[in-house]
C-alpha cells in the first residue's frame, strides 16, 4: 500500500526513477534557442584565428615609442595600410608604422599598437607618435579568446541568445542537442468538452489540456494533446496505451471523483510493464497526485482541478522535463515581497497560495488570490506562488515572503 | 548635430519615436504562449455555466440538517444521482437528498451539499446525515467565477501557460494578438564571414546576425536574417533600403571603424523620409550606438563588437520590441548576489559589467566576466549584468550587488 508522500519524497522518488536522458540529434544552430545542449561544446578553431587590433591606429614595434612624448614625438615611417578581413602582405621593421583598423591583423614585426589620437599627420610620409606604447598595447593574440579543444559551454546547458553566438563564433551550423521529450497529455471527464464546442447543461470546458500543452512547449517538450476522454476503464486504457507507446511522458488529469481516481491507478498497475510509484502527497493544492512508469516512461495522474493541476505540473512535471533533458536546474525566479494579507496556518501539509503581485509605493506586495471556485480567475490573476511550511503556524500580513514566478 | 546621451535620454528619444503598436492579428490559442493581448479579453460564457459541487456528497435543503448530529442525524430519503455533464432531471423537496458528485450539477430545491463523509449509508433508501450543512455549502454558484462581460486579462497581457488554459475555458479557440514585428538583421564588415565558411585570413565570423536572431525571437519578434554585407556604402545602402521595406525595424551591426561608422548614419539621413535621432549615449558597452527611423521604422546602428551589441540590444531593442507589441514591461529578473572581486571606477559614464553566478557557501556570488578580448567567453559566460552608476567611485568586492539576469 503507498502512502502520502512529503514533496521532498515525491520528488525523489519521480526522479529517481528516469532510466536516463532523452537522445541526442542535431538542431540547426538558428533553431536551437532554448535547447539543451548533449554534450560539451567545444572550441574547434582559435578565436581570434589571427592577431588582431582593438583600436584604430598604428601598429608599431614599441621599442620604438619609448620615451616619446607631445613634445618629442617618435617619428616613424608609416609603410602600409592593413584591410579588414585581409592578411597584411608585408611587416614592419624599425622606424617603421602601418596603419591597422579596429579588428584589423597586426603586420609581421610589429608588437603594439599606438592609438590613432596619439598620432599626428602632417601630410608628410611619418607619423609622429606622442605616447609611448606597451608590448601587446592595444592587440588580442591568436586563441586569446578561445583556442581549439576549450569547453566553451557544458553539456546540460540550456542555449541562450547569447549562446546562439557563441556556437556561430565558432562554426557551428548545427549543434546536439537532447531531443524534446513527447509528453502526451489526455484530459478525462464526462463533463469536459471542447474549447469550440457549445456549453450544454452541466457541462465544463476542458481547461488542463491547454495550461498542460502550453506548459510543455515552455518547458521545452513536444506536448500532444490526446484531447478528452469520458470516464470510461476501457477507452481511457486504450488512449493510456496508445499514448504511451507515442510519447515518452504521459500526463493524465481528472478523475477527481472517487470512481473514477482510481481508474487511473488501475490503468498503470494493469498495463504490462508497469506500476504505481507514488499515490498522494501531503501538499495543497494536488494532494491526489498519482505517479508511476508504464514501460519505463513516466505517467503522471493529475488532480482534474486546473488550479491543482498546474500546480503539480510546474512543481514536479517541470522538474521531471528537466531530469529528462539533462539540464541544468534554472535558475529559480524568485522575488522578495510583503504579504498583504494574514494567511492562517494550514493543516499539517506544505501549502502553495497563489498570489498577484502590485507594485506599491512601499514596494513590492503579495496579494493571496482566492476564489471559491478558482477554476480560472486565480490561474489568470496569479503571478506566483508563496509556499507554507507544513509545520508553520500561518504568515501574518506585512511579512517579508518568497514568490516564486510562474 | 546630436550629442551623446544618458541612456534614460537615449530611452526616452527611442520609445517616444514609435507611432504607434503593432496591428493585432488572430492566433489559435495552441499557439499563442508569449504572445501579447491586442484587446482586453472579456468572458462571453459563465464559469461556471451552472450550479456546481465542489465536493462528492449529497445535495440537501440546508435546513432539512439544522441541528442534526453523530446521535440525532438528519433522515433523508435518496431520491436519485446525479451524473457528471448531465443535468438533473428532477429536483429535490424537503426531506430528500440526491447524490452528486464533485463537479456535478445541483439540483432544483437544494441549496446545500453534505460531504460524503458525514452521511451514513444503512443500505435503505435513506442517507443519515450526521452534520448540520449551511446554505450555499460547498456549492459554486453559476457564474461565481467568471460573468460574461467580466475582463478576465488586459490589453498587452504577455499570454503564459496558464492563460492558455483561460482561454480554453472561455472557449476561444483564436485570440487576438499583437502581430509580432519583423525585424531584418545585417551585418555589416569586410572582414566578417557566415558559420560555415572557412576562416581565411584575417577573418571573423559573423556572430551578431546569430545573437540578434535568437534575441529578436526570445523578445517576441519575428527575425529575419539579411546576411553579411561588405563594408560598400552603395551595397549597404541597397540593402538597408530592402529591409526597410520588408521589416517593421531593422538592425544594422558593425561598422566600428572610423569611415565605416559614418555609413550607417549617411545612409539613414539620405533615405528618404528618414533620419538620426541619436547618435551616441554615454554608457559602456555600446558608446556608439545610432539610432532612427527609415520611412517612420526604427532604425538601430549597433556596434560590431558581440558584447557590445548585445548589450544595447538587451538595454534598448527588447524594451522597444516590448513597446511595439503594446506589452506590458515584463518584471525584470534580478538577483541579489555578492560582489566576488573590485571593480574599479568608471570614467563619468554608466557601465555595465557582465558577471557569473556562482553558488557558493555564503550565498549566491558575482563573479565578473572580463576577457581583454571578450569576443565570445564574455558571452558564453555571463548569467547577467551588473550596473555601475556614472557618479559611482567603484564598487568593493563584498558589496551586495543587484545581477540583472540575461
Amino acid at each position: 500500500m503507498l502512502t502520502v508522500k512529503k514533496t521532498s519524497e515525491a520528488a525523489e522518488i519521480i526522479l529517481s526513477s528516469l532510466s536516463g536522458t532523452m537522445p541526442d540529434e542535431q538542431a540547426p544552430v538558428t533553431l536551437a534557442l532554448g535547447r539543451t545542449l548533449a554534450f560539451d561544446l567545444t572550441a574547434k578553431e582559435f578565436v581570434p584565428d589571427f592577431d588582431r587590433s582593438t583600436v584604430d591606429g598604428y601598429a608599431v614595434m614599441a621599442s620604438d615609442t619609448f620615451g616619446c612624448g607631445e613634445s618629442t614625438p617618435a617619428m616613424l615611417r608609416l609603410t602600409g595600410e592593413v584591410e579588414m578581413g585581409i592578411r597584411p602582405n608585408t611587416g614592419i621593421s624599425k622606424g617603421e608604422c602601418v596603419y591597422v583598423p579596429t579588428g584589423g591583423e597586426i603586420p609581421q614585426g610589429a608588437d603594439a599598437m599606438v592609438m590613432i589620437e596619439y598620432a599626428e599627420d602632417y601630410g608628410d610620409e611619418y607619423r609622429y607618435i606622442m605616447k609611448p606604447s606597451a608590448p601587446g598595447a592595444h592587440i588580442v593574440y591568436k586563441g586569446d579568446d578561445v583556442k581549439p579543444g576549450k569547453t566553451v559551454l557544458e553539456a546540460g546547458h540550456i542555449l541562450r541568445a547569447q549562446d546562439i553566438g557563441v556556437l556561430a563564433a565558432l562554426g557551428y551550423e548545427f549543434v546536439d542537442v537532447r531531443r524534446k521529450p513527447r509528453a502526451g497529455i489526455i484530459s478525462t471527464g464526462d463533463e469536459l468538452v471542447g474549447v469550440n464546442d457549445s456549453l450544454r447543461g452541466a457541462q465544463v470546458r476542458d481547461i488542463n489540456s491547454y495550461t498542460l500543452y502550453a506548459g510543455m512547449k515552455a518547458a521545452g517538450a513536444e506536448p500532444v494533446m490526446y484531447g478528452i476522454c469520458p470516464d470510461d476503464y476501457e477507452t481511457l486504457k486504450q488512449k493510456v496505451k496508445q499514448a504511451a507507446l507515442e510519447c515518452d511522458l504521459l500526463l493524465i488529469s481528472g478523475g477527481s471523483s472517487v470512481g473514477v481516481k482510481d481508474t487511473t491507478q488501475k490503468i498503470i498497475e494493469e498495463l504490462s510493464d508497469s506500476g504505481v510509484l507514488l499515490h498522494g502527497m501531503a501538499v495543497k493544492p494536488g494532494k491526489p497526485t498519482i505517479y508511476g512508469l508504464i514501460g519505463g516512461k513516466p505517467v503522471f495522474g493529475l488532480p482534474g482541478h486546473p488550479v491543482s493541476a498546474f500546480f503539480i505540473f510546474n512543481k514536479f512535471v517541470r522538474p521531471l522535463i528537466t531530469a529528462m533533458l539533462g539540464a541544468k536546474e534554472p535558475i529559480e525566479k524568485r522575488i522578495k515581497a510583503t504579504l498583504a494579507a494574514n494567511l492562517p496556518s494550514n493543516q499539517g501539509r506544505e501549502e502553495y497560495v497563489n498570489v498577484r503581485l502590485v507594485q506599491e509605493e512601499k514596494g513590492l506586495c503579495a496579494v493571496p488570490v482566492y476564489g471559491k471556485s478558482g477554476l480560472i480567475s486565480v490561474l489568470a490573476e496569479a503571478d506566483g506562488y508563496i509556499r507554507i511550511d507544513r509545520d508553520c503556524e500561518g504568515l501574518s500580513a506585512g511579512a517579508e515572503v518568497d514568490v516564486l514566478l510562474l
